[in-house]
């Protein structure tokens, strides 16, 4: 399957873990424990590209991740999301949001400046997400 | 099924369509044809609240009124999304999205204040978006 990953994906995230549909990105932000779906289909623009199959293997990947945020977080809520407006490929958001973060009860997206991820936290953080979902 | 919609919602939108599982909401913001989906299903909060089954429906619901939003007003974006963070009662925005629109290419969440429809305007966009989700 040719599949690239955009260059803002790239730069802005690190690689989780590959799912059967989807690549599993930790957004470089640490505000916000934050993952983004990226369907491995090229071309794939909004959800409803990707055939009725795909859909159905996509929205389990989602909930996985999602009950993964859940668990290893004890998230508030969850944001998740398909935007797209600024990267066209289409990638999937889901944050784990909580009722004192920086941004609540905004959205997060465009909300003040990302915080990096000192090394060890960002690899303690990534091989947690890679134990529970696998 | 015992389904209260929540006081928010019912203030800022207007019924548009009861599907199989989602009441069909339209937001009362004329800068942006915007879609909600609300499950039928007390007390959910997050779209893993809702049963397998439901997931499934629930998603083939959100692609029938995606189809409907690219091709009733030909958008050049699909914005979905399930935030929450204000009101609890899951529900989950639908939102066309155009490269000349007010806000593009920032989310429209909280985004200037919303313009209200003219009458015959909100009457004729509900009876459109009726007849296409028959």
């Amino acid at each position: 399957m040719a599949f690239t990953l955009h260059e803002r994906l790239s730069q802005d995230c690190q690689l989780v873990e590959d799912l059967a549909l989807c690549r599993v990105l930790l957004m470089g932000d640490a505000r916000f424990p934050w993952l983004i779906l990226v369907p491995r289909v090229e071309g794939a623009r909004e959800i409803i590209d990707l055939s009725e199959a795909q859909q159905q293997i996509f929205w389990r990947e989602s909930a996985r991740v999602s009950q993964c945020l859940l668990e290893v977080f004890k998230a508030d809520k969850l944001n998740v999301a398909a935007l797209g407006n600024m990267v066209p490929q289409l990638h999937v958001h889901h944050i784990a949001r909580f009722t004192d973060d920086d941004a609540w009860p905004n959205p997060v997206w465009g909300y003040g400046e990302a915080k990096a991820y000192a090394e060890s936290a960002l690899k303690d953080r990534i091989a947690t997400l890679q134990s529970h979902l696998q």
